[in-house]
């Protein structure tokens, strides 16, 4: 079985965005990781071409009634006609999740993951507090490279006995 | 057509906000709305018992597969056998959302329902911050009456032309 | 915690279709059960309607974003933004099905709630078979009235010990 | 993007539709689809099979909670945590489905395919009839070789402008 890595964030974000998200695609395409993402644009395409530019295989959970929904780095189209319940879907399926800044999409996989004990990483992403309290349950990193070292790292901690 | 606001929260819960989440509910009841939550135990239970006591009614939308898992003051209990997938049902079917305390789950109704547009009132419950930025989406109320008072005043405001 | 019952069926269906639903909808209101359905027009909105002349509860699961979708006869609208996903939450809510006509959603319906030892009464609806033998899981009713009787009747039985 | 194609079907079954099951996913490779299908035992891990010792690649959308519920030949699992209501999904993200044998889980699934135009190829499962007149929107195939061959015409046929 492959293990999957997701790469959450928005449809529309920043040029600095889509370039983190590109690299984090391709690094994790580069450590033979399965990119899962939501299949559509900003975030999750740049995250798709990175990965494909460097051989890696990119599954999207789509929202709609249709494959041609994907952006064109999709390979593997999951089509849910679910909307935005999709989101629990897309990290669950994966064994860490990687956010880049981020709407309110963004906010619920990560709560969604976060409640499925799936370590989440962040770059540039929410921060959580509760009745003043900072919950630090996202691991933030500076990198994309770091980004991928981490969840890959959060994953083998989960897999030992 | 009624009108459906959201209690939401955790299954486990302190006495505080069982209290509180009881009141929610017998004022929301009071005031002529139904009550829509994710029909278990604690913040949710609590809530369905205050409006329940007034004569109110009460929806519950269950993750697991039968109406015997709701608690005993749902009267509509709605089996959707999706686990936590089932929270975006929760806040989509209300027109404002009440959210007491809460854990991960919490968190993703309240990122669903702001996602869709649905307003969120907060009673000791997640603050949010974006790259150091407080996010002020969710609005802020002191008591339990009050914070109904905001919902349905945002529910009113949400209908005007 | 009240016993709901499903009227299952097509948005589209004929004058026929439509008498028998509103007369499913009104017996099941003065049986004291509550109907749940996809919330949406033809049988749908004619079992809504029969039920509410008489005073009875109606309950819509809708498959899009919007409680405006509901038919006017709609009192609690769910709104689950999953598409004909939402098929299986309407028989699994429900203690008993009445499938009247119907095209394949309706067919997922049937399967759904058979798959979930849910009992299904037909009036004019599909007949299944499988390697040339006859599936007779679909109770066949002649009159509303019969149909009603008969899922209400499979009701109680499912509650014997 | 790749062509997918779900394969249907029981999670137990004969010893037939297990050798049917293996060939239609052996074949369904040899000729360069994607099969996705339900994830778990039966029909689908024959199909995952087959699929795998020809070097084909299989997507398995899962009921559960858990990427090890997947059979040993699923190469991607996506975990919806949905129960049955995951049925929509595994034919809506095909483009074409292959039924074997099947109980009421896999009539749903040629329920929501047909629902959405997506085609089905039949080996020995349901036959439908309404009102006493048979539809016969279910492609027959005599063969596994056939089934896929049919399954791949009805895809070209639906890409033709």
């Amino acid at each position: 079985m492959e293990t999957l890595v997701a790469v959450i964030g928005a449809s529309q974000c920043t040029p600095r965005e889509t370039g983190v998200a590109e690299e984090v695609g391709r690094e994790l395409a580069r450590r033979g990781a399965v990119l899962v993402c939501g299949g559509l644009g900003g975030v999750m395409e740049a995250a798709c071409r990175g990965a494909s530019k460097v051989g890696g295989k990119t599954i999207g959970i789509l929202p709609g009634n249709s494959p041609e929904d994907a952006n064109p780095f999709v390979q593997f189209p999951i089509v849910t006609g679910m909307g935005y319940a999709r989101n629990a879907i897309v990290v669950k399926s994966a064994r860490a999740a990687i956010a880049i800044g981020g709407g309110y999409g963004t906010l619920s996989e990560i709560a969604h993951a976060l409640q499925n004990h799936i370590p989440v990483v962040g770059l540039g992403t929410w921060e959580l507090a509760r009745n003043g309290r900072e919950d630090t349950s996202i691991v933030p990193a500076a990198t994309p490279q770091e980004a991928v070292e981490r969840a890959l790292e959060l994953i083998r901690k989960g897999d030992e006995p």
